[in-house]
C-alpha cells in the first residue's frame, strides 16, 4: 500500500475518533449546563462507554501499524506540513495512550461524571466530607493511570504531559521557584501602599445587563456566535464540539461586577482560540490547542492584558456607565480602572487579581504533587489547604467552599492541569511583547475598540496551528525563546508601579 | 458457558449499545434545541459515526451467537420475565438489523442531520425547492434501506415495522379504510351545525405566562422535572437520554393560546411514558416504549382525552382566567371548552382538532407509500399534497410552509412513522375505556386535578413494560382485543354530539 492510501486510512480512523471525542464533549457540556439531576447515573455510563470506544479506536493495532509505516514518509515531506504533523503528533499520542487500558480510561470517565454533582452539592454546602469518597476514588484512578508510565522522573510527569506536552514537573518547579520570590516581593511592596477603593464594584448589578455587556465585548473581540453560544455553569469553562461549535460558559454574581465580566472575557479567549484552528485540522487530534498553557495565554490575554487595561476601559467605560448609571455614574474611569486591578490576597482563585493569582496556582501544584506522590492523603487536604493559604497568601478560608472545594478540576480528574494557568499568564505577556513588535499601534487600536489586527495576529501565529507544534516549540518559533517569566514580571511591575506608585 | 454468563455478556453489549443510543439522543436533542448553526457539518459526522458504531455493536457476530445459544434458555424460563423478553426482543431486532449495512445506517444519520437546518430554513421561507435535494437523498437512502428486506409483502412494511413492530401496511390500510368514512361523516355532520366562536383564543397571550401554565399542568400530570426538562424547538418532540433523563420541547405562539398548551401536554404524555419504564430495562433496547402508536396513545390521552375534556377545565379554567384576565375574564368555561374543541378543517396537523386530525395522517400515509413505492417523485410532492388536502379536507395550502414543509419527519428520514399518530388516537380511547372499568371515579378525580390514580394505572399497565411486548400483544393483554377503532369513534361521536348538538 502506498503512503497516501495509508494516510487516508489513518485519517479516517482519526476522524471517527474525533467524532467520538466531540460527542464526549457534548455529554460533558450538557452535564454541566443542561442535564437534569436524574440523568447523572446514565451520564456516567454514557461517558464511560464512549471514552472506552474512543480509546480503543485510537490505540488499535491498525493505528499502530499505520503509524509505523508512515513515520518514514513523514520524514520525507515538508516537516511543517499538516500531514507530517498529523503523523508525528498522532504517533506521540499513540505511544502514550497505548500504555493505558481502555477500561481504566472508562473508569476515570465514569468516576468523574459521577463526582460532578457530588462536588456541586458539597461546594454549595461547604461539606468536604461528602466529597471525600469521590475524590479518593478519582485520585486512586489517576495514580493507577500514572503508574502505567513507569519508569518516570516524577510520577506527576505523565499527568502534566497530558496537558502540557513535553514539559516535566521539574521544569515547572524551576519556573515557579524563580517566579515565587518576585511575586512575593511585588505583593509585599503593594501591601505597603495605600489600598484602592473598589466598594462600587460590590453594589447590585442586574444579571441580564451584565450578561448583555459581556456579550457586546466578546463579540467585539471576535468570538463568533455562529460557531458558539454562552450558558451558565457552576464553574466557567469552554467546550468545543468540533471546530464549528465552540461553547463558553460563565457565572454571574448580582452583587459583584467583575466576576461575570472577567470570566466571560476569559472564556472568550479560549473560544476564539478554538474557533480559529485551521479547518484542515478538524476531526483530527490536532484540532485542539497546542497545550493548556498556550490556551490559557489567550484566555488570560483577553481577560487581563486587554480586559483589565487602561486603553480598553477608555473605550468601554462610558458604555458601562450608560448601562449602570446608578452604580458608576459618579465613578471616574481611573477610579474604575484601579478598582478592577486592586491587589489583595483573597480566597478564590478565579476572582484573584493578577499579582496574587499565580500564588493560588503554586499552592495547588504543591498539593497535587503531594497527592499524586502519596505524601498527602485526601482526608488531610482541607488542613493542608489552610496551611498553604497561610503560607502563600497569609489567609485562611473560613470554610471549604471558599477553600479546597472551590475548583471543579479535581472532581473531573484534571490532575496536572493547574500549573498551566500560571504558565499561561507567563505566555500571555511573552506573546504580547512579540505581538507589539509587529503591531506597535495596538494600544491605540484597543482604545478605539478595534481588536481585529490583534486577533488576526494571534490567529495566524497561534490559533491556526492547532496542536501541530509542542508548546515550547510554538513559543520559540513565535517569540524566539522558550517559556520565560521575564515578560510577565515586567508587565506586572510596570502596571502596578503605576497604579500603586511603587 | 452457562446461560447466565452468556446472558450477562449479552446484557453488557446491550448496555454499551444503549449508551451509544443515549449519546445519539443527546446529539439529536442538542441539534434541535441548542446547537449553533456552525455546528451543523460536524454534527452530521458525529451522528454518522456513532450510528455506525452502535449498529456494528448491535449486529456483531458475537451478539448473533449469544442469541442463538440463549433462545432455548428463554423458552425455559418465565415467558414474561425481563430476561426472556430481553433475549427475544433483541433477537427480533438483531435479525432485522443484521440485514442492513452499518454504512447505510451512518449515511442515513448524516443525511438527516445535514437536512435539519435545510428544512428549518426552507420551512421559514416556504421554499420547497431548497429542500428538494435533501429530501430526494433521504428518500433514496430509505428506499435502499427497505430493499434489504426483500422479499416483502409491501416495500413500506419494513419501514412501518421499525415504529410499529409486527404491523403490516395492509393492516393499517384496513384500519384506515374502516375509519375514513366514519370520520368523513362526522366532519360532514359537524359542518352543518352552527360553528363555535374561538376568537378569544387568537388574542395576545404572553409567552412566559403560557409556558408557566403549561409547566403547572404537566407537573400535576406527573411529568418529573428531576428526570426531565423543557425547551423550545421548531417542532415539538420528546427525547430520552436514558430512562433518567427524558426531555420534552414545545413551541409557543403569542397570538394563539392552544398551540403551546396542547403541544406541551402532548409531549408530557410521551415524557411520562418514557420516565415510567421499569428501571430494570434501562440500558437495554427494551427501555423505549412498546411502539410509537402506544407512545402516541399516551401523548394524545394527556393532550386530548384529559387536556381537552370538560372535567379538566372545570378545575383549571379559573386558574387560566386568573393568569389571563384580559383575554378570558369574560369567557365562560363552557365557551372556552367548546372553543378548544372547535372542529374545522385546517392546514396544520399538530394544530388540528380531534375530528379532522386523522385525515391529515391518512394523507401522509398515502403520500409516503407512493414515495416509497416510487409511484410519486419528490419533486411532485407539493402538488400531490395540494390535491390530497383538497380530497381529504377540502382545503389547499397557500404555500408550502402551511403544506408539505410543516412536519419535521421526512427531513429526519422518519418514513413509516406518521400512521402511528392515528393508531395512537385509536389506542388512547381503547385504553381509556379499559382504565375507566378499573377507575370508575376518574372523571371526578380529573375534576379535582388529581391525576395520580390515572397515571398510576397507565404506569402499571403500559409504561412499566417498556418494549417487552409487541404493541398488539400489549393492547390485547390490557383491553382484551387488538387495535380497534370503535372506542375512538364512540369517544369522538359522544363528545361532538354534545358540543355540536348532532
Amino acid at each position: 500500500m502506498n503512503p497516501e492510501t495509508q494516510l487516508a486510512q489513518l485519517k479516517s480512523i482519526l476522524n471517527k475518533y474525533s467524532d467520538l471525542v466531540a460527542a464526549i464533549g457534548l455529554l460533558h457540556w450538557d452535564l454541566e449546563t443542561q442535564m437534569p439531576s436524574g440523568g447523572s447515573a446514565g451520564r456516567g455510563y454514557q461517558l464511560a462507554t464512549l471514552t472506552h470506544i474512543a480509546h480503543e479506536t485510537f490505540t488499535s493495532d491498525q493505528v499502530g501499524q499505520l503509524l509505523e509505516d508512515l513515520l518514514p514518509y513523514a520524514e520525507q515531506i515538508d516537516p511543517d506540513s499538516d500531514d507530517a504533523r498529523i503523523i508525528q503528533v498522532t504517533d506521540r499520542l499513540y505511544k502514550k495512550r497505548v500504555r493505558v487500558p481502555a477500561n481504566l480510561m472508562a473508569e476515570i470517565a465514569k468516576a468523574a461524571s459521577d463526582a460532578h454533582q457530588v462536588w456541586v452539592r458539597a461546594r454549595e454546602e461547604a461539606d468536604f466530607a461528602s466529597f471525600l469518597p469521590s475524590l479518593e476514588m478519582i485520585l486512586s484512578l489517576k495514580r493507577q493511570y500514572a503508574d502505567h508510565f513507569r519508569p518516570f522522573e516524577h510520577m506527576y510527569d505523565p499527568l502534566l504531559d497530558d496537558y502540557e506536552p513535553g514539559l516535566k514537573t521539574a521544569d515547572v518547579q524551576a519556573i515557579f521557584s524563580a517566579l515565587r520570590p518576585r511575586q512575593v516581593e511585588l505583593i509585599r511592596a503593594i501591601s505597603e501602599r495605600q489600598q484602592v477603593d473598589d466598594s462600587f464594584l460590590h453594589l447590585h448589578y442586574d444579571e441580564s445587563l451584565q450578561w448583555k455587556f459581556g456579550v457586546e465585548v466578546i463579540s467585539d473581540y471576535g468570538y463568533d456566535w455562529q460557531h458558539g453560544r454562552q450558558d451558565k455553569s457552576a464553574h466557567p469553562f469552554t467546550q468545543d464540539i468540533g471546530i464549528g461549535d465552540v461553547r463558553i460558559t460563565t457565572r454571574v454574581m448580582d452583587d459583584y461586577f467583575p466576576s461575570a465580566f472577567f470570566s466571560t472575557t476569559h472564556e472568550s479567549g479560549h473560544g476564539i482560540y478554538a474557533q480559529g484552528v485551521d479547518p484542515n485540522l478538524d476531526r483530527t487530534p490536532l484540532s485542539k490547542g497546542a497545550s493548556l498553557a498556550v490556551h490559557e495565554s489567550q484566555s488570560r490575554m483577553y481577560e487581563n492584558l486587554i480586559g483589565r487595561s487602561r486603553q480598553f476601559w477608555s473605550h468601554y467605560y462610558p458604555r458601562l456607565q450608560e448601562i449602570f448609571p446608578d452604580q458608576l455614574g459618579n465613578v471616574a474611569t481611573d477610579e474604575f480602572y484601579r478598582a478592577i486591578n486592586k491587589v489583595e490576597p483573597s480566597l478564590i482563585r478565579v476572582e484573584a487579581d493578577e499579582a496574587t493569582y499565580n500564588m493560588h496556582i503554586m499552592l495547588r501544584l504543591e498539593l497535587e504533587i503531594a497527592l499524586i506522590e502519596g505524601s498527602l492523603e485526601v482526608k488531610d487536604l482541607p488542613e493542608a489547604w489552610h496551611a498553604g493559604m497561610q503560607d502563600y497568601l497569609g489567609l485562611a478560608p473560613p470554610n471549604d467552599t471558599l477553600g479546597v472545594l472551590q475548583d471543579v478540576h479535581w472532581s473531573q480528574g484534571y490532575f496536572g492541569y493547574f500549573s498551566t494557568y500560571a504558565l499561561g499568564n507567563l505566555l500571555s505577556a511573552q506573546l504580547w511583547e512579540a505581538m507589539v513588535k509587529d503591531i506597535p499601534d495596538v494600544d491605540a487600536q484597543i482604545q478605539r475598540g478595534d481588536f481585529k489586527p490583534l486577533t488576526a495576529w494571534m490567529r495566524e501565529k497561534v490559533h491556526h496551528h492547532g496542536a501541530k507544534f509542542k508548546p515550547q516549540e510554538l513559543i520559540q518559533r513565535i517569540t524566539g525563546s522558550k517559556i520565560d517569566p521575564d515578560p510577565y514580571m515586567r508587565y506586572l511591575t510596570q502596571k502596578y508601579s503605576e497604579i500603586y506608585q511603587l
